[in-house]
């Protein structure tokens, strides 16, 4: 029987612009799946590990900006989503999250596939909704219909996120064989549609900001996570071109540009020198930032912090904030330009002039360096990756040392999920990402997080585009490179967990183009057709040891804190 | 720097003899890891993947029938424990879970690993708790020694089930080199010991319950899910000698028999016969219990129904639940022995030469069909299971198949995830088994359900004793042989979600013997070997196909029910 208030469901996201569902198979999901299904306007995918369903929606939610439908069944498979959807809810990506129940009389009566459904994402979740379990009284309906408008609504609005609608479903809910879904595309229904408006300064906070300004010559841009905008970029150009501000960019901004500092791990950390490079001002914008030694060097400053947010909470992740510009952050930025003073000119060399000296000699001291291992590989790989095309780097070492080469990469997208920065869900995320794009997809990855999430690739859906770098220290290299753990004897087995897979078995299994490197040169080699078009998607494993790395990253750090000592930077 | 409240916590469960760990790598739990690790009396294990890791503990506490401890990282690790702990939450299963967190005030404010961890599992825990985030003051480490003895304390009392404690820390806590845990094994500090005691009817309700038992002389003894039991078995045995209640197992109920009716899969959905089986009273215990059919007529049937359970609240799966009676089982049953009419002949034979009818002409029936499929492989497999054994059915059609083919299995101990019967853990739960007895450890699973948990095999320990029966049919096979969807144009996309890998990747990436089958010859043969010892765990494929499994079972079923109907049974 064809229930209603799924076909109404169907409707108003299709409606509303939200075409994409990522199913997962279960019969008391069935006819919310079917009602999806045999939507014109809606694209449906069946991915049967409910875990690596929800990252591949998050990964397609974040390049669509707008909501991906997930349809689990009723019970564990729910649980399922949890990873994927803490990491939504804090990396402010939207998600329509609907959960097939037992109507109310059966929940904890012994039945299988049977839990407690209301509520079940706790706090991260922007909201959570109970359908109504049948439509026969047309009040009911009217709630099923006002709950998916709601949800859509609160999915959308900032900060973005994901919502739960729990749907208890009563038998019989298979259709009939010759009864038709009446999907009314021309509905005069009306669905709620949200008209963007953008803030500006009122007068008397134009004054007083520009006021302010005026007290700091010492200021530093700090851009959080965000995508790529040209129109950010370009302000951001323009301010270190007046000499301004001293724009600091992670990787995982989409900011870095040759004018910006991504060098910053080397030397920001540098208790000697900290004071040369104490800020007056810290801005931000954007969501969070990826540099540990820079975060750290943020929280011991004396200073104050403002952050750019049009709307909502923001939290204190350098412990000073002060103030809240309620703007969009090309907004600021243009009025920052016609605002803020000069900076202090050796302030901004300070900075400038140590990024720049790493910048020069980086690539030099990697070429020195004896032994193969993870940074060479990078920093041959970086150049060349495809312009235009989607990078993801997987937790957790994976963007850090990204980050660490600071090389600025602004004709690509960065993709990292630093939300919750996890490692369970890297490969959905860039699988989710091909699902949205013909440009190349490179995940770049670690070993632990891929093999963790390889149910990723558990389907029948073309990855033609998705290129897989996989850095292969067998096991958690990131925890030899910690003092901590490092010194201690349960290393290896506890921390490290040696693993000794390799990316070949999956390869085959999975029927993936597969090649494995050990050295400068085979990497070489495979880089030259590795972004070729194929059918199939393509793995290159870049073996090395986790010993090797972890000497490799001594040794550079001490070549270049030598060569900033050198130059009195 | 060694945390004193942890090195507590990992006294006073060694002294509660809770002396099993699981835990996941990270840096945040590193202080409790190693608190565990190297406590003399704790026994750790790693496992990368979280959601695994949980099942592998499910697996074990089913067997120790008491806690075992998991320790992961903070933030989206800490939500892949998701899934099993709902299903120990309903299969009562004790589990002490520790998460590791960052102290409260670094909770949203964009740090890595970082979510709500307060009261995260919702509803599906027993309890969860705060650890104190230091213990300079003396009453902050009493509340955190009290806090492991409260949690241990509520995981062990009846529903056994999950708990959880959220163990903020702050930096530093890695010991240093010279530093030595106290653990102190002597300390005179007490633990919480609990002492059972065992129910016994008041005189009141003694001979209360005995008058009411004399107005029955149709009565169904229904044991649920639970473990073997000697006693419960040898009462029902005489139960069943004497003639006082049919008794209908379920292969989950570990207590089918000889004599018990284990067929009823095959008949109790009759609607031609619902009357001369009907019950006068249902007597039940343990928990829930697995056949679709048995439930629904017991729904449908007019009749009172009791629960026998010691304590607690209890569902009412068959919408007629009218009394619980606060004793053991086994207390109880002696008592129905003693009190109990002789039932009424035709009743009793009604269920009972049905039941026989089938056993005696299924396997000729089996025997005659065609095509090879899952359900002759079975019968071939299960009487070569070894005595003693532990067997591990997976949801969803495994062990229906299993219950279906009603083939008393009273030597060995049948284990299932029936609290959430969701296919997510089965592989986990069977290694977590392979941990806690040197007995075979048979794994019988679909591909769907095996596929899914194949990180249960990631990890560098030995399951030399464990065995895997994969049937494989490329999908969800059971959604074929359900009407609704088997009728769908959607089926083989979206509800079989047909996948097309095979053990024999997986068996060769993780070094495990491996055999594949498509026939009973070559089945016969490789059985011959199979259960022999040595020192790779062993995967034997049982390859069919979704459509001939489904007419086997059709056939199956209209000549069983040809046979029945022939001497109007």
């Amino acid at each position: 029987m064809i229930l209603p208030q799924l076909s109404h469901l169907a409707s108003i996201c299709a409606k509303s612009g939200i075409t994409q569902a990522i199913l997962s198979p279960g019969s008391r999901c069935a006819p919310i799946a079917l009602a999806l299904i045999r939507h014109p306007l809606i694209h449906c995918r069946t991915i049967p590990d409910e875990r690596s369903a929800a990252f591949i929606a998050l990964g397609m939610a974040q390049q669509l900006n707008k909501p991906v439908i997930l349809v689990c069944t009723s019970g564990s498979a729910a649980l399922n989503y949890g990873p994927a959807l803490a990491e939504a809810f804090y990396q402010q990506i939207p998600l329509l999250v609907l959960t097939a129940d037992r109507p109310a009389e059966w929940i904890d009566q012994w039945d299988g596939q049977t839990i407690r459904q209301d509520n079940l994402y706790g706090r991260h979740v922007k909201g959570s909704f109970t359908f109504p379990d049948e439509a026969g009284i047309p009040d009911k309906l009217w709630h099923a219909k006002r709950l998916v408008k709601e949800a859509l609504s609160l999915a959308r609005c900032f900060p973005m996120g994901p919502v739960h609608i729990n749907i208890p479903v009563r038998e019989p809910f298979y259709p009939k064989a010759d009864e038709q879904y009446g999907f009314d595309v021309t509905d005069l229904e009306p669905v709620l549609e949200i008209q963007p408006g953008n803030q500006i300064l009122g007068t008397d906070a134009d004054g007083k900001l520009r006021n302010q300004l005026k007290a700091f010559h010492r200021m530093l841009l700090i851009p959080g996570q965000q995508r790529p905008s040209p129109k950010i970029s370009a302000a951001l150009a323009e301010i270190i071109r007046n000499q301004q501000a001293v724009v600091v960019t992670d990787t995982i901004s989409n900011l870095a540009q040759e004018e910006s500092v991504t060098h910053h791990d080397f030397f920001v950390d540098d208790p000697t020198r900290q004071e040369e490079m104490a800020p007056d001002l810290i801005i931000s914008f954007g969501k969070s930032i990826l540099s540990k030694a820079l975060k750290q060097f943020l929280r011991k400053s004396q200073t104050a912090h403002w952050h750019v947010q049009p709307e909502g909470t923001v939290p204190d992740p350098f412990k000073k904030l002060s103030q809240i510009i309620r703007l969009q952050p090309e907004t600021f930025l243009q009025f920052f330009l016609g605002a803020a003073n000069p900076t202090d000119a050796d302030f901004a060399q300070q900075w400038t002039q140590k990024n720049q000296a790493v910048r020069d000699k980086l690539p030099r001291y990697l070429g020195e360096l004896e032994a193969f291992g993870e940074l060479q590989a990078l920093q041959q790989i970086l150049p060349k990756l495809p312009p235009f095309g989607k990078v993801h780097l997987a937790n957790s070492l994976a963007v850090r040392n990204v980050n660490f080469l600071g090389r600025p990469l602004s004709n690509v997208e960065i993709i990292s999920n630093r939300g919750t920065s996890g490692i369970d869900g890297s490969n959905s995320t860039a699988v989710g990402c091909t699902f949205t794009t013909k440009e190349t997809v490179t995940l770049i990855t670690g070993d632990m997080a891929f093999f963790y999430d390889r149910n990723a690739f558990w389907h029948q859906y073309q990855l033609a585009n998705l290129r897989v770098l996989l850095f292969n220290n067998q096991g958690g290299g990131i925890f030899r490179m910690i003092d901590g753990p490092a010194a201690l004897p349960e290393l290896e087995e506890y921390f490290e967990t040696h693993q000794k897979l390799s990316g070949a078995h999956l390869a085959e299994e999975m029927g993936f183009d597969y090649w494995s490197v050990e050295d400068l040169s085979s990497l070489q080699n495979c880089l030259d057709t590795f972004y070729q078009k194929s059918l199939k998607p393509k793995i290159l494993e870049i073996k090395s040891s986790s010993e090797t790395n972890t000497r490799n990253l001594k040794l550079l750090k001490e070549k270049i804190r030598m060569h900033l000592d050198k130059n009195n930077l």
